[in-house]
């Protein structure tokens, strides 16, 4: 399993956690929308990160924007794997043909 | 190889590539924000597409986003393997615990 | 009139023009995502200005995001009115006071 | 003076102001990074409302969207008089046009 896979699989194992205890399981339990705004704040972020040219910075948010991605596809039950799929259907399409085949 | 580590495989080797040509290679060699500010246009199109509640959207975007986020990393010279290493580093850590490491 | 609420008008005005010539009449015609994710982008791109120290461009991009937050209220039926209301009952509440009236 | 110049000059007063009473004198003592952020949170935050089609919640942070981007100005030294009088510069103005001039 990668790193992404375990961590979907741990996102999913917080489902049913204590939500006093894990703010994963708050953030499943709460209106989807929670899990949507946390997502683009950790966007921001990354992007303010980006802007300041300090790469640890950009690492540490790049993984905060990768968990709360997966967290906020878990709270629409979309699982990693489509995502992942959708991007091997991509490759060896060239940008102008994926385009399209939408 | 997982399919992020092929992408960003494919993101380094479209460095030299023909900017005419390749999408990936004009965003490479402009300037550093807009890789950036393409990154968060996809963020928000992600977001807005879990506002609709379509999943095969939802998605999409979301592939999106992995692509963008790995050339936004990639103009920022930040390998997807420190990212990868980093959320290993948080696995096993509580969420609290992991704040106090930073 | 302040320039915010004329330029309003003008929004309100371009809900009949030919979407072939005014982009504004585009937006508004077209699905209410397409305003919002113009909106999202306007912020994305006032911020990614406002990282790089550059006051000029953050004037210019914050007039972008006036302007499409005009247009994604409009697309919402919501007035700019509405939003001064708003910010005017707020006044003389403290921000203590203010979230709790809500 | 209209509603939001006279939030320009509150936020100006609250330079001086106590940070531990003053959310807005945290915001404007703290590195420049914390008030950007927080106008992306808001600009999420008002895309999220305008998914959920509730006018109400859209009026509430379209207001916060303009309080947070009036904070990001102050933080960068830019006067909201500048960003109106762009507008105003702007209008009469096509949109190509407009774009033409900068």
């Amino acid at each position: 399993m990668t790193v992404l896979e375990r961590l979907a699989a741990t996102i999913e194992a917080r489902r049913t956690a204590d939500p006093e205890v894990s703010w994963t399981a708050r953030l499943l339990l709460g209106p989807k929308e929670k899990a949507v705004e946390k997502f683009g704040e950790e966007a921001i972020e990354a992007i303010v990160a980006a802007g300041t040219g300090r790469r640890d910075r950009l690492v540490a948010e790049a993984a905060d924007v990768l968990y709360h991605l997966l967290v906020m596809l878990a709270a629409h039950e979309v699982s990693v794997k489509d995502v992942m799929s959708e991007l091997e259907r991509r490759e060896g399409l060239s940008g102008v043909a994926e385009k399209a085949s939408r």
